[in-house]
């Protein structure tokens, strides 16, 4: 078992702390682990992902969800904090999302242009603000110069920056895919080089490996894979994405593996909204059952 | 051989003096001469470089690595730097690598793109700062412009500059290659022309003539190659890059070569740290040895 | 005895603490104390403080003894740093005075005009910078509005801020004078309250009791007040300054209160530079061994 | 016989004045004609031009030619100028060169890229700076951008800009050729137009007539050729480039041709320093026998 | 005799040294000494000071008398040096004085105020710019506050700057007066601490002790004092001002002196302008001889 960073370790100052501390252990659990409700689909996905179950088209509804399943901390579009997040202020963390895209149209060089600011964020009272990274994207050279304005910001402002770091590119595809061992570990990584404090990462798949680099091309069990990943990410605390709605058991096996690995928590969004209100809470508490497994 | 700069011959004032005479004379063997770690692999190769010795995927292990091995600086991208080097203020000089990419996908127009600035490079503690020149790219215009900007700050704040002079592109490729004694030749000179401090260059492999251009095109030992190359470089000091991981005589005959021309020293990483403790410190005693018989 | 605090417990990002490092543990005696020579007299009195000894007015000579005394800083104003530090870059952390003024007239309310930036001091590879603070003076909105722009700097680029903590004006006159144990209480927990992350103060003589406030009425010896004032510092590091020219063996005992009340160090000027050459040596290696008793 | 004009005639202010006067009065033969040594090949070309006459590597000795030769100048990439300019400054003036580029890989919209600015070269004590136009490249709108940048700022510093101006790009490949009497003649002016204090050309080849408008397509001596060129440059005072290494007696004829068109001098590099030391002065003496006819 | 600092000894970087070099070393005697001709009376103290030599109020005969006089420099307040010195630019270089004010009304807080910019002076083709500093001045910090802007720009642009060092204020004239030993001693001094490239200081004279520190109470011979003196200004090279009209020998006897004490030259405006033409040839001449003696 990797054992994860304190707050104490890991180069944040006094801001960043206090917010950190706050989203980890005076919410949720407040055990030192987290799990966030990313509701972000409306702008990535669009409406198409509210129809199943159509209530979760409602920003009120999901923001009360995270009240109501104790979550650590909500990540939303600037629109959506702005009209919605007032009406709760405070009652939960807000992580502002800066960037995102439409998935209309397919980019060859994938880029998630940045939509408002840091100061808006802590204008809002945010506690942590989110930036998606397309690792593997040729538009790597634009989407650093917009990272590196990012975190500049969330430096002065003392915010945590939490990294959305994900594989992507035609050769990501080319090389495993997005959710192979190889693309998670290299993402994982790269947050942790380029100075995120949290990294989002998918879980990875150790058995997608053609075209993998041959370090990777091997048989890794995928709690091996996920502590090797935890380990790249060294000093950047790690969150566990939910990816796809998916069979419950397998995910909560995910979450099993991820916070044995050292992970600090799971960042769920379609697994819980997708959901009835009802069957959406008992998932929540039983992943927190794993979460109380592992307080630091 | 060829006589190495000395530091007062070199251009600078008394900031990037006082850096200089900290790493060169008051760290590794305080002789003028200079032996680097650079640990920027995690974002250039991905964490596959560090498989083999799954230690040094540990910021804290290959930190104390140079520490232990009497390192003059090493070098780290911003994360790792913001995570780790305030544990270890001041034990070891620092050089903040400002720019870098993936390797996952390969460019037409190869470029480095900044992710941190020299202004965070000196409120870390930096002693130098790092720049990747991708001498040969279609992206010249770019790359200059960024490294205009950074070569100013850097003259403002007094720090160092150290390029990494790589030749790249498509016609580097038609020409000899990346390592050829042409490419290494005029990678080392345009460092110069451009104003860096000090000068990253891979060995130059002088049989390596395809396409080259015909003064190139003759019979020059190895030796020869490197102390044109030094040459080239001028009063900026040269640093013998040690590449992949390499047989230990090579690699030893390379630095005996190297510093006989003139060059200041070396900058192995992958030879170092992937290797267990032990033996990577062994290795380090025996350049060490040699870097002793150059002392200015 | 009081503890010192150490460099992981006062606050400071990497940048600073690599410097403090330097100057505190690659200096001087490397244990964590420190002895600076301050060289600004030829501003703030003119040149008739080298009249006694006429070679102390060659900046040459001051550096040297620096070196050779095994200084932990020295500080200079810009005009000689510009001139002289080159020569010596590196050999001797430099802390570049920020302000200062002629005692040519006397002001009613005292205020030491900054001459140089924060930044030009990291151009020019100094370790600290130094302020004077004129505690007390009718002047405080505009002194502190230019230390306000020093601090501001300073945490931007990382670089220590000594606070020269001077008990100055009518009122101070007034109330037991400059060194009185009021005054320099004040001073020093003035500086730690404004961010300083050292303090310069003149030892304080609690018989010096004409018009101070009730609670330094009292009997204290000079070790208690001494121990009291370095606990208003609290974390931040606290320097005893020489003052005039006095007898010997009243400044070794004035630097044994010090370091037993838990100072960080020294910082003797013209108790150093006003003496021939040989004797300030052995003066400097009295006050050494005193130092050398309290490591950390 | 074309007049030169003189610098009262040529719309600059004092500051431009002061720098021409110094260059054209006060150094070189101090009769209002220049012979300039451009020594920016380590970039343009790489190591290769030295390979024949190695000394010629050193900029140290190039610098010293200019100094024993009685240049008007010397022309320089910044580095070389930050490097070693100090040990001359004043000797002989500097032009620094502000944009360059390597010929490793060749574009289809050749652009110099800016690696300096004007300031610089006003702080490194420059007379005058040079830019390199590609006139007749598709990169014509981001070359007029940073030209336009350039410009300004040498008007705002009074330091006098000499524009470099070369035909390129696969237009002017199909019109005769970069040194066709067409380009030539249409570079000269474009320089003019655009606002050049002095132009760099080559001299005009007129039988290159393939392709060049029907103007063009007529028997011109090169002496006509050379005074048109010089008359399409008008107030702007014209340099003509030695090319690449060629026969004596044809650069002397070329020069003699260029000044009684009314040049004001010369810019002959590689023809200069391409050849042993005491050849290299014996040929500047015969060029300056030629300049010393065409006092102003 | 004091050894007068070489320019390789006092801290400039390029562009300073290359104006100093031209100021120095390329006109005048060429030795290394200079004289400077001040001509900014109109402003400080109204055309009464041409009425005994009137055609002294016209700028193109002053200026024409620096040319014939062989001077180093001449100093003009920005108005005379757009409308005049375009006619002469670069035949005799050009110190911008930046600063002045008029006699008229006498203030307790003497000050100097800005009237263009470093930006203009460099804009005008000065080869360095002249700043009045009231050394003793209640507006010290005023004072202090628009050198600061000046001297950075300095710096900025590597423009050489004088600064014409000025005792004044009440408390000057309580301590003997502005030409007191103390009072030029501490003004040369003061200068060089706050980073001047030179320093224009009256003669001593050591006989005004009323009111002085005891220090200068003593018996000093003039030679004694300005050697003491330009200790003081150490790398900071001294300029003697002529001072008021004078008789010539004690006016020769003056330069002789300061010369011998390692002074770089001499300043006379008054004494040099206010004499006819011939006689005023006739004396620089005689000051040439002098400072002929001194090469450096």
């Amino acid at each position: 078992m990797n054992i994860r960073p304190s707050l104490d370790q890991i180069g944040v100052g006094a801001g960043k702390k206090a917010r950190l501390y706050r989203i980890l252990h005076q919410n949720g659990l407040r055990n030192g682990t987290a799990i966030f409700l990313p509701y972000d689909h409306g702008l990535e996905h669009g409406p198409r992902d509210f129809f199943g179950n159509p209530e979760s088209g409602d920003p009120r509804h999901v923001i009360r969800l995270a009240l109501e399943g104790g979550f650590n901390g909500i990540a939303l579009q600037v629109g959506l904090a702005r009209k919605f997040y007032w009406d709760y202020a405070g009652e939960v963390p807000l992580v502002l999302k800066l960037n995102g895209k439409t998935d209309i149209a397919s980019a060859i060089d994938p880029l998630s242009p940045v939509n408002t600011t840091v100061e808006e964020a802590v204008r809002l009272g945010a506690d942590a603000v989110g930036y998606t990274l397309y690792v593997g994207s040729p538009a790597q050279e634009r989407d650093f110069a917009q990272y590196l304005r990012v975190r500049a910001d969330a430096e002065r402002f003392g915010i945590p920056l939490i990294v959305w770091s994900y594989p992507r590119g035609a050769a990501i595809d080319d090389k495993g895919g997005k959710d192979s061992f190889y693309a998670v570990d290299y993402a994982a990584r790269t947050a942790s080089e380029l100075g995120a404090d949290l990294v989002k990462v998918n879980f990875p798949q150790p058995d997608k490996q053609s075209g993998v680099p041959e370090q990777y091309r091997g048989e890794f069990s995928s709690a091996e894979a996920i502590a090797r990943v935890v380990k790249s990410a060294n000093r950047t605390l790690l969150l566990v994405s939910g990816g796809e709605h998916a069979g419950d058991e397998a995910m909560l096996e995910k979450a099993r593996q991820s916070m044995e690995a050292g992970a600090t928590g799971l960042i769920f969004g379609r697994n819980v909204f997708q959901r009835g209100h009802d069957e959406s809470l008992r998932l929540v508490a039983q992943l927190k059952e794993i979460l109380a497994k592992y307080p630091s």
